[in-house]
Order: C-alpha cells, then structure tokens, then sequence
C-alpha cells in the first residue's frame, strides 16, 4: 500500500486506521496485520464481486481460508432476512469467533456486514473495503451499522467499530455518475456543517471532483473522515455533537422512505434535504439567502437533485419525518445551520414553519 | 424496595445494581430512577403474564406510557423472529430511543429483550425482572444477550448491560420444581468453579434451597450474583478469565442442541456437563474421585440429572461440541477443574479422553 494516506479513527481500545490511496486493492498485505483468525467471510454484492472480488481473494487466499457470500446489489436488501443469511453461512462453514469479516461494497454492504460481525457469536472482527465513494467517505467512520425495517431506515443495527478501512481511489473509476454525486452530497455536508474553509474548496474543485481527478477526490475523502472522525471521537454514540452529522438526513430519510427504499439514492435525498434545511435556517433568520443557494448551487454543480419529489405529499412528508431516531418527546429533532460551517442540533421546531417548507422544498 | 440486598456489577460507566429481596414487586417506586424517557415496553411471556404483568404495569401506568408485548413460553420461540416481532410492537408504536424495555420472565425473555434493546436504533435502555432461578443468578449478570439460530445456541447477540435488575424471591413460589433445579445448576456451578467455601454452604443447606427457604435463596442468589459480577468486572468480553462460568456448558450445549432446544431445560443439561466436565478432569488427573462423586452428590439432591441422555450417540455429542463459540483453531475449549473452587480453560483436549467421557456419562 504505496502513496496512500492514513486517517487514524481514535476510540480508545476501538481504534482503527483508515488507508487512501490509488491501486490499495493489487497490492493488500498490510491488511493481514488486522486479521486475528485463519478464517475470512468476504461479503460483497452481485455488481462488485464480477469487477474485484477475484483481486481481493488472490491477495488473500494463500494465508487464509476465505469463503464469499454474494448479496444482490441494492437498498432494498439491507433487510434482516439478508443478516440470517449471514449467520447460516457462517455457522454453515463452522466459522468460530475467530472469523473475519471482510465488506467488499458499498454503504449497504459495509452497514449489513457491520451488524452480522456485531451481532455473529456477541462479535467479531470486520474489516471495510468501500467500493462508493459513499461509503468512502461516510459510513467508512463511525462504526454505525445496520439494516432496514419496513417501518424505518436503519431502525435496527449496533454501534461497531471495524479493525481497518481501505478506500481504494481507483475503484472509483467504475462508480456509475448518479453514485459519484451521491457520495458528493456527503462530502458537501461536511463542509457545510464544520468547515467554511473545505466548503469554498469543493466550490473551486467541484468540476475536478465531477470528472474524478484522483487527487481532487484523495483530499475530499481525506477530509471527510478527518472531520467526521473528529466528531465521532468526541461523541461516539451520539448523545449531541454527532447528531450534526445527520444535516439534511431527517428530511432525506423521509424521502428514502416515502419514495420506498432504494428508488431514490441515499445521497440523492440527502442533498434535497440539505437545502430545505438551509431554507428552513433562513426561514429562522439564521442562514442568509446568498448562503442558502451557495448550497444549493454546489449540489447541482455536483450533479444531484434539489427539489423534494412532489409525488409524496407534504403530509406524508412530515410523516415520516416523525418517525425519525433523533425524535425525542419534545418532537422532531432537526440539525441546522447558524451559518456555512456552524451548525446546530435544533428540538420541537415549529410543524406550521416545517410544512412551508417541506411545501416550497 | 424494602429488606433488600443489592449487589453492584461494576462495568464503569455500564455498570448496574441488581436488587434482591422478597416482594419488591409490590413497591417498584425506586425503578423509576431508571428509566430515562416516557415509554415503557414490557416484554413477557404467556406463562408470567397472568402472574406477575398486572403488578408491574401497575407499578408503572401512572407515570409512563406503558405498552406489553406477549412472547409464547419456551426456549423455541428464542429466534430472529420473535426479535423482528418486537421490533415491529416498537415502531408501530412509535417509539424512540428514549424508550426503556422492561424483562419481564426468565432467561429466554431476558436475553431476548436485551438482544432487542441492543439492536433497536442502535441501542436503548433496558430493566430486567427476572422470574426465574436460573435468570435470577446467572443471565441477570453480564450483559449476554441474544436468540438461537437452528444451527447453534446463542449464535447471535451482543453483549450488552441492563440498567438495572429487580429480583423479587418470592416469585419464586410459582415456579415448577423442575425449574428451581435448574436454577440451582449455575448455583452449584458458581461454587465449583471459583469458591470451594461456597460449595461446602450449598451442601449444607441443599435441602432448605430445593424447599424454597426465602433466606436460604436470597444468599444463595447474592453470592451467585457477586462471583460473577466479579469475574466479568473482570473480563467482560470473555477473552479468557470469563469463559470459567462456561464450566459443564460445552457438554451441556450439545445436550440441548442434540435433543433440541427447549426438550431439557438449560440448567438440566449443566448438570449433567459439569458431571461430565468433573469427570474428565480426574481423567487428566487433577480432581479426585471424592470431589467427583460430590458434585455430583449435590446436582442429585437439587433434584438434577447427572447422566446425559443415552438417545444421544456419542458421535453425535462430539460433532456438536465441534460446533462451540468458545472453540478456537486449536480445537474444543473445555473449563476443567483443578480442583472445586478452581476451574481452568483447557484447549485442544484429545478426542478419544473426550469420547471415553461422553461414553461413560
């Protein structure tokens, strides 16, 4: 692993490093060190497996006994019935605690591979090769993993930290547009909610990130984890400062919701719901309106909606929204901004102000 | 909660008091110290739920909003589908992570409502009430919660602590002779592994503990609790000094899977595996014939069996063994005894010592 940069997620005992760099893949020895056991389950999705699972057997197959499980690629399979699937193929090939679990894939292999390793004997270890830049950037940190409940995303899962991450640069090249700019709704919410400085950098480099310059996009991941990784050190399980991490989300995840899983992309809604958020911090005469649409001018530079889809009616919107994780008995919790680079966890926001804007968004 | 003894596990800041005592059901005032939000969901069984549902709930009603969940009785329903059912009574009743998840029965109801409240939106509050002998003294303490796979018992879980248990003694009343014995098999267990001392008490008051003595129990459950509060303080992820309490439950697991889940009950099957267990240690020479015969002496007067069922081939027993969570690469991993009071993690027994004990037992 040559020319790679290494951000260091530090949780105490549930440490754990995270390598950047171009063509990690061809060249994998320095994962053994993070391998306890002898055996390997690499869990990876129908779309990856043709174009990297054999890379990724052939660096590791002479050291250990590695067996696959293939998962059929797509949100709507980020269910429980997928993780006993898991289990059986676990148990099935007699795998002890000693087992690795290696995610080869996206944000919904990494999250289902995640909860079976939390969850597989009371634990075991796993490790992250993101295939997104989705994933590469977001739930690469901060051990949240999970799947899907038909009444909620990620209603279910555990807070598990993997042994080590490896965020290839160059599978990047395969990434189909749609995903590329849903991995860059993440990168910009990074900005937008603790770094004025990288904000105004991804508008210089925007165009560079969209045609995948490698070095462009190496700094953006780099960032992101080192920034995420920073708010995750100081509020792992999330009791205040890592709500902040879910700008755009509550609104987005009423999209994903009501649109049904896997119809519109994770970072797709959360890029419309980080513009209604912005409307809705002006709307609390916190946001300025030039502020607003540097926002919303980003996402579309970056190739991603802004407008909510007005098949889902506004009242199913809000819905929806109510059922969010953050909600506590004061209503819904919502994160917005003071300003680009400042944001704020916000509790029993005004539904008359929420329904303007949800009508507007 | 008066007249009570309480017992502290001390896990830092997961650490939780276990109350004991008679009739604290009737005065649950001092739980309320424990519950963080305004939700309450009590999870039971339909054996429990005519005895003790309406005392608890009354305890409770004015103070929260408090919804039940009724599990069938027994061991089969310990699954990913009972799980799924409890996750769906929560998000059909909206509740958010502040709900705390009250334990209402025995080890099933235990490890499942704990394996939930890990897994619910990454994790919620959770109270045990434990109604049973074997829950009172062993599941209440250290936080192993989960469910069965067809596979493997307790393949799937998490480790994940309570706020805090109430353990009333006299519920004890309502429980089947069968169950007490049951019960009393992780008692004797506590003794022969970790206090020679404690071994010698139980001998002597085995029979005001099989006739339901309420001080006789109320010790007998402390000191149980406070061995191994000790033990997981610590070791609470079981990389070694904690797999002790494991002691007869290797062979035990293999009765309970061969037979299948639920046809012996799970202290029934210790029993029988620390006779087991015993006797393989005099084969290795370290436990003397003496000590052998009264441990076994002591699961007879608690009215336990002692000899594995014969319907059982031994082959069979074996490939069950093969199939343990605490198994590494170096083969089974057996808890043996130095001597009683002094257990020991042994890996990689010889086969045919272990085939000659399971043919004896």
């Amino acid at each position: 692993m040559s020319d790679r940069q290494k951000v260091t997620v530090e949780l105490g005992d549930r440490s754990y490093p995270i390598f950047i760099g171009h063509g990690l893949l061809n060249n994998l020895r320095e994962i053994n060190q993070y391998i306890a056991g002898k055996q390997i389950l690499i869990i990876t999705n129908d779309t990856v497996e043709p174009l990297y699972l054999e890379t990724v057997k052939a660096a590791l197959n002479n050291k250990f006994t590695v067996i696959t499980h293939i998962i059929q690629d797509g949100e709507r399979f980020k269910t429980l019935a997928s993780i006993e699937q898991i289990y059986s193929a676990l148990l099935e090939n007699v795998c002890n605690r000693q087992v690795t679990l290696i995610a080869l894939g996206g944000g919904v292999i990494g999250d289902m591979t995640g909860f079976a390793a939390a969850t597989y004997q009371r634990g075991v270890n796993f490790i992250q090769i993101p295939t997104t830049l989705l994933a590469q950037v977001d739930s690469s940190v901060g051990g949240k993993t999970g799947v899907n409940h038909p009444l909620g995303k990620n209603m279910i899962g555990a807070f598990y930290q993997p042994r080590c991450v490896i965020s290839d640069t160059s599978v990047l090249a395969t990434l189909p547009d749609n995903e590329l700019s849903a991995g860059l709704a993440e990168v910009i919410k990074c900005g937008v909610i603790c770094d004025a400085e990288f904000f105004t950098w991804l508008e210089r480099n925007i165009e560079a990130l969209v045609s995948r310059a490698p070095e462009a996009l190496a700094k953006a991941i780099r960032v992101s984890c080192e920034k995420k990784a920073q708010i995750v050190k100081m509020d792992e399980r999330e009791h205040g400062l890592r709500a902040t991490l879910n700008f755009g989300h509550t609104f987005g995840h009423a999209i994903e919701a009501g649109m049904g899983y896997g119809t519109w992309l994770h970072g797709e809604a959360v890029s419309v719901g980080m513009c209604m958020a912005a409307n809705l911090s002006n709307k609390l005469g916190w946001l300025s309106v030039d502020d607003v649409s540097r926002i919303k001018s980003l996402c579309i530079k970056a190739g991603l909606p802004v407008d909510r889809p007005k098949d889902l009616s506004a009242d199913d919107f809000l819905q929806y929204m109510q059922r969010d994780k953050k909600n506590t008995a004061a209503g819904i919790r919502l994160i917005l901004l003071k300003s680009v680079g400042e944001a704020v966890v916000y509790d029993g926001i005004d539904t008359s102000l929420m329904q303007a804007v949800i009508e507007e968004g």
